[in-house]
């Protein structure tokens, strides 16, 4: 399987912290060796890292845990391989281009007998994971336009999601860049850190930060992950069917899919 | 305007030569500081960095450089702002998925006039570049298929991009990861490395490599630039309209574009 990490600010916000602790995972203190990627949105803009190399050991994760990148959506991704062989071709997150902005995709997860129909998006790699994401976009590119409201995009997005989750483990990540939507199929939590800021401590690396010395106090940054980071804050454990829509660090709406 | 560095090699090669010659002129040697990026094949996967910090003083370009990253194609720019502002989105080169596949494209010049039409692809950002990128891959898509014969899609590049250098300046590379596609409006040179293999010496940097001690006999390593890169080697100089199709190192098409 994998692990999944993402990040809404309603300020560019470096991911740092998080991403050591993820990246600890790639093959220290955790299975997840077969490649990482991190996305980041820089306005419109998408700066993307990709490395088959364990993430514990990446010279490249290295320079991203060091290298403060600010990005308001951020979207990240450890890969244990079960469908597609180790290579960079199938490897998250995945991105495509629609309506002139960058869509980025990390799923967590496995589906049984899913068979994707020909569209405009087509994946390279072999992965269920990229075949899903592709559609998705082809969906999208059908039922809506660039102009539809948000409501009806994420209406889309939930019966897709719910339907995915009856062929196996369907945990998502997906962002416009605008907003970032995350659907827990069997396992999320997420965390909103705001003024008061306090330290956190990483649950995988001997690493402590004060958030108060990095963030102003009208900093909102939210994190949402498969698995908590940190041993001394209070997680909110998604439960199986339900997704947030995230903007701006903050959950602009919530729900839960119909029963499956 | 901007620079532009390509490699087509036999071999899985790294571009840290190149490179590091190349990003000195991004600030140090030379006025292209508005940003940079560079993609890297790897199998079916792109493997891509982008800046916009100026390349010389780019902790992420100064990583690229030192870490060995090979590939069989890759393809990097130097940025000189004229239309655009500077920020991530505008930054070369694009990357869009056609038919399965990341096609990789990097331009240097600026058309007048140019109106893009509407169609699948749309660019994220303000450039020219990537107006002319997307509305390439819509032609393509328009006018081949996944299974046309590469004669059939080059003459198509060869008249798109005569079509385009009738409005302004427009040195092309473009790459689907199988061949690389370059076409010189104004300057592009190139140089093929093979046994028996010499040393070289950067113009821009205080860098001698000793290409022996890094290859095998075997190897087969083109390299095309806007501008040549080393003192002591003969490059072989593009004529106005000329283009060039490579694949493993060698140009195994190459013609001249009717007369402007």
């Amino acid at each position: 399987m994998c692990e999944l990490l993402a990040m809404s600010a309603n300020t560019p916000t470096d991911l740092c912290f998080s991403f050591t602790g993820l990246t600890r995972r790639g093959g220290a203190t955790g299975p997840h060796k077969d490649g990482w990627g991190v996305a980041f949105y820089e306005g419109q803009g998408v700066r993307a890292f990709h490395d088959v190399d364990a993430s514990a050991n990446s010279r490249i994760a290295e320079m991203v845990q060091t290298h403060p990148i600010k990005s308001e959506v951020a979207i990240c991704h450890i890969r244990q391989a079960n469908v597609g062989s180790v290579c960079l071709a199938n490897t998250h997150p995945f991105i495509r281009e629609l309506w002139g902005r960058y869509w980025v995709f990390a799923h967590n997860g496995q589906l049984s007998d899913f068979k994707s129909r020909p569209g405009i998006y087509e994946p390279v790699g072999s992965t269920d994971s990229e075949a899903l994401f592709c559609q998705i976009l082809n969906h999208l590119r059908d039922h809506c336009h660039r102009d539809s409201p948000t409501e009806e995009l994420v209406d889309h997005l939930v019966q897709l999601s719910a339907g995915f989750s009856r062929l196996g483990v369907f945990n998502l990540l997906l962002s416009n860049g605008d907003w970032l939507f995350t659907y827990c199929s069997t396992k999320m939590a997420c965390i909103t850190r705001r003024a008061p800021f306090g330290p956190a401590r990483l649950r995988d690396a001997d690493v402590i930060v004060d958030f108060e010395s990095e963030t102003t106090p009208d900093d909102v940054v939210s994190v949402i992950v498969t698995e908590p980071l940190t041993t001394d804050e209070v997680w909110d454990i998604y439960q199986p069917g339900e997704w947030r829509l995230w903007r701006r660090g903050e959950a602009i709406m919530q729900g839960q899919a119909a029963e499956r």
